[in-house]
């Protein structure tokens, strides 16, 4: 339907596309292939994170464990399709049973939150598939960009890429753990103290009748031994996993791109009080309007990814902020609710602050552009100028929205609001105590 | 009251809607009757919808079936106005009846639904009556800028636009039968189970006595027959059909219109790394005025006819959004249900949109200006750049607001607040199960 | 605290100002005197309502039958604030009283709407005195403005402004009028109702018992006869008459301006096609900056009266939403009811885009700039554009909100939305039937 | 994360101050030292607010009764310093011991308030620690700025910025002081009212039992004696005195920052009819991008501090809000809470308001500059008009929201929609009168 408008673009890119890996391939001739394969590029810093991810099945690539990211390629059949057909199946499987107990018992607000948990799960595998199948399309002129972008006249930036976003996800990555470990912990320990108080059976305090209970629906189909233990943990891990994988890719992504813009703009900067010839600015209107490119083929891919990841974030954040008065029974509980929330905020909001620093690093060579003596103000500055304020840089979802600071406002407020209206409900409700334990 | 203004325009359009008429008669002259009706024009894409659209009274006009848009015109005495009347007078005595029997009841939220979908009916068929009105000061305009676009130097589209326009017409018409097909079919087997298992008088199980409580209103003014239940089926699937037909005929227009926008991205494109002269950039800019101003007539008749349909999209799904978590009897209604509202989720999003195409499509030529060298940048190509950025070009509800993305993302997530709300305050009240079947 | 900047903006208004009266001066000198008070000038079209007014001690200017804008003035001692001081004691009195009964019954959200319409009815007056002290200011330059557009090369409108604000004042008048009248009718026939069915002194059937109980408040300082039955109508005669005439002149004055607006867009539109010196662009920049520093004039002047205007209309509306689904009595109930909440629907609309049409009316020119070949394209015609483009002209509630299309939809969604929710609300409550009448 | 493009910002300002300091050195040798202290500067005019502050441990920092700015640095071993840790300390403990209080009895909507005061109170305390930490690297380009314009061309305000300031905040410290006066007087009243009814021990009506109850979490700690009340005062006062000080600085700053914007237009004035030469414009140009910068780097320096005012602002305006309708004992309880409501949001409305007149006088050039004739027309005008209409100047909260009217409007319709919401709910629910006195 709307297929004349993208075959626009598309020519435009693949003509721009085609120049760039020529450009990338005289780059590397000249190099030498082993200094490529040291470059700063966002391929070597994305790469263990992509390799991980293989292991949960998300964004099947073949050869990914290569430093060239031209081997790395889209293939319906290779070893990461198997898993990640592995995981569609098995997490269909686990869906389809969780959805038949909800319909069972019947579906209501409180329940259908792991529902959606697992339904999202599935369409994430889904839509990084997609993702997938247009890395190659992605990579290949980001890398020749970040090729382009390693040598003079744009200088390096203090801390590569690398270090940075190995730092971002070790710590988001961590945090993630202790969430997971912490949910079991809380699990657990409620499970046990129901057990001790109400059951006089006390051969089921252990962790494994726990866990029977917990991947209740695993042991419909399969006996009760190590191996379906192992299963159920790991089939845990990996939803849980492809949930935190969401939002850190976005981040490391937008970090990324954002690092890109402000190396443009230093280029720029560095130009402050020299005279510049027109055709040295044209050179750069074009580096620029490359980024661009770059930044809406980014947004275009990955535009369902981020749509999910915010909708899924929003939803949890509301169904958890709702529980805030509710009276729990263990400090456990407590710790695992307050640190899930709070990390979950934070994830969020990191989500919408990275992003949202691609479009603030677009407008930082303006600056410099306003000091240009009118002696040195020509028509291809002016356009340059024009070219900064016309255009929206950056994540979106669909552009239905768009990854921004007044956005993230947006959302917390309204988060606020509906908070505040449910705290006033709630307070003209007479609050009765906690149930009793073993009811 | 805003006379003035629109005389200005109108003043305006007349002048260069007679240089096109002109320009229309020449080309047709000079390529023979029988070739101008095969061109791809708007008018031949949309004909096949308007013949069908007679058949329930909708835009009256005479001479619909004739392959040339001058002589489709609106008439006072003509048999599609007889039909309209027909309609209006059949649909208004139903109305009245519906409405008598609501108030004889009590009018609540619930009842009321029913009502409104007659009364907005109503006002759809008048909307459509004063847009036929119109009909011939907008076809005749966008047919002869539809000729000017099938011939050099603007390249044809590779989907002509008649079969994206049948495509998309045939996808949304069969939906919407099925929809209605399972009204029925919910409706009658609710009905056969409730006398099956609460009446003893097992007589009254036919589809005919369904049929005869389903058109309950009707049998009060005409005796139980063959004649008057086809009456019955034929006055509500008119009405539906409507409903459905405002929809698909604005996704349609838009389709149409930004099909326009991207040949004229496709021509500033192909012109990328030629020297073009002034006069060039004139030419395209005129015909680009052309094109909004197109755009603006098209959205100054319909504004009605988008102002309805969207108010009455956005209150049918709050409605039903709220009856989300009530138990249903049978698998059948919940089939019907959830096919229903996904069907009018799908449908008000898909006329967002398309008419959100519009608007991208007319920024297009952007991206191919950016690139144009300074040694070409004269004044011309400034304007054009200006005249891009400076105005909307899309549909709207008598400009309230506008049918782009980012309206269709603020109505979804008001509906998604209020959902939200709506699902805390169920979850504090005690949730009853269903009542019994023959209360 | 703000003075300096105003400073600025009046420094320039006032030097502006001179030139205008001279002007004025000027032109009334060659006409003759006679000629100049049949000219079409906003004055002349508003200075009946401003008669009104005075009656009911509303802007007290002295002077108002004189045909000659210069004579009319604010003066503290004069029989107009006598007038004022008058009403403002006089309704004082009632709102105290009134405010006394309800804090002796306690206040609520319901009882208070009285309270609140007899308070901004206070508001009100003090803001036209405001206004009135600041008329002269502004009617001189607007009356000088007026003055030079009757003459070439401005296009006199087809219809003079004095006809458009007679003609819609009386329609609002008279839709008003039956409002009041129906406020009493509906109130009697309740009463009577009451008295005839619970009581059995069917004595008090009388209109005048009636009466005494509406104006309650007053017979408690006041002896029952004509005289204070009389006081009573008049006082709630000119609250309501003020409520009205707050809205009314907003639209008249939103209609003047836009008028000329238009007027100069026609002028504009007249130079199309022809060839334009530098010097004449200047001289239409000119005019086109004292338009707009006559609209910023009256968007300062008037902007504390457009916001409580708007603030009222809001809460009373919303008010009135929530009494939508309760059940009335008699059906002239529902009459006053359903009359009153659509006439002030009708009326707040027709306050947003009246006002909303002065922005559009400002943007007429661009169109005719556009078509600007590039031969004839001069720096002069591009700032035109960019002033054009860049400022917002219009009415505005202190520039907290603007008095537009947009506006008035977000209101209205707000409205629907917060209407929704109490419907919902409202579904899940046991609707209780009417109370006991004699209760 | 963020430090590339903040490190570009910082070397262009560095740069840009370093030539700053250096113009202030020159300006004090040619005048003399003493001439330079009796300069109206920002500095001199805040100095006694610091003053002030010092005494409850806000903003440390040493020197401050210099009339020197450079004198006036951050240090970590400092008096202020002390002060500031002895206020965390104390501040904290109380805030610990309040949290104590709290979670024994449940936390709920109502008592969380006192706590989130509390809690605001110590973030605070540590904002305005960091934000004393940058004040040299802010009030050292400021004063020298300040200092450019005192002198030609730039003419000095009607009114002194020290006299501004001083009214201000004499006036909303004074209206501070009653409503903390109030709080205590409304408290007292309340205790003894309660005491005299219902309890014999009469010995215990005294100002001194009421203070026993009113500082409880105190008197844990401590022995009742004069110390001790006093330091409960102290204590209740500094966290009071902290709240308002924040809104105050904010208004503070805002006025000064407006003032400089406005001489600035007033400069730009100046020139209007007068042939200006490029060379001219462009200073004046760089004294707009001086000024920009200094309003960014306020905005940078103090977003956390306007985040979290206007956060908590609006935080307690909703608390209160709800308790409109709530029945209270006595009439010194009904002033109490009225007057401390209307206050706050006469406080908040003033913060948002002073700070949107920054980005107001930032556009006042604006107007002169259309009038330039376009025989005196330059590229250099046209730049200064497009950096105008470009940027936003004003303070933010992170740029997550920006304090304009809008903003502000936005804030206040949210608020009133709310409002309405809980009204409705509350006029369903039945009210019950108020409960016993002595229960």
């Amino acid at each position: 339907m709307s297929k004349a408008p993208d075959s626009i673009l598309r020519r435009l890119k693949v003509r721009r596309q085609k120049q760039r890996t020529i450009l990338a391939m005289r780059w590397r001739c000249a190099k030498g292939g082993k200094e490529f394969k040291e470059l700063d590029t966002f391929y070597r810093a994305i790469r263990p994170y992509l390799c991980v991810a293989q292991l949960f099945g998300i964004m099947p690539l073949s050869n990914v464990l290569s430093r060239d990211p031209q081997d790395v390629k889209f293939r319906l059949r290779s070893v990461g399709m198997c898993f990640t057909g592995l995981f569609l199946l098995l997490g269909g499987i686990k869906t389809v049973m969780q959805a038949n107990i909800l319909f069972r018992t019947g579906l209501n607000a409180k329940n259908m939150m792991n529902l959606v948990f697992l339904i999202v799960g599935i369409v994430n595998w889904l839509n990084f598939t997609g993702f997938a199948r247009s890395w190659s399309k992605l990579i290949l002129p980001w890398s020749s960009l970040d090729i382009l972008m390693q040598f003079a006249p744009y200088a390096p930036s203090k801390h590569s890429l690398r270090s940075k976003l190995r730092l971002i996800g070790c710590v988001v990555g961590s945090l993630a753990v202790v969430d997971h470990l912490l949910y079991y912990a809380s699990g657990y320990y409620s499970y046990h103290m129901h057990i001790f108080h109400c059951h006089t059976n006390h051969s089921r305090l252990s962790f494994g009748s726990y866990l029977e209970k917990e991947f209740s629906e695993t042991f419909e189909l399969l006996p009760y031994n190590m191996f379906s233990v192992c299963y159920g943990f790991w089939l845990n891990a990996a939803f849980t996993f492809l949930w935190n994988f969401m939002d850190i890719f976005i981040v490391l992504t937008s970090i990324s791109l954002a690092q890109r813009f402000r190396q443009f703009a230093d280029r720029v900067l560095a130009l402050q009080g020299r005279q510049v010839p027109d055709t040295l600015w044209y050179d750069i209107r074009r580096d620029h309007i490359r980024l661009c490119e770059l930044a809406s083929l980014v947004d275009e891919s990955m535009s369902n990814i981020v749509l999910m990841s915010c909708a899924n974030n929003v939803y949890v954040i509301c169904n958890q902020a709702l529980a805030i008065f509710t009276k729990l029974r263990h400090p456990i509980n407590y710790v695992y609710f307050w640190y899930s929330l709070l990390f979950l905020l934070a994830r969020t909001s990191l989500v919408f602050m990275s992003a949202s620093k691609i479009h603030d690093a677009s407008l930082l060579p303006l600056r410099t552009l306003y000091l240009v003596p009118s002696t040195h103000w020509t028509e291809e500055v002016q356009r340059f100028v024009s070219q900064l304020t016309s255009e929206f840089v950056g994540l979106s979802g669909y552009r239905l929205f768009y990854l921004t600071r007044k956005s993230l406002f947006g959302m917390m407020a309204t988060l606020v609001t509906y908070e505040l209206m449910l705290l006033q409900m709630d307070a003209k409700s007479h609050k009765a105590g906690l149930p009793d334990l073993c009811a």
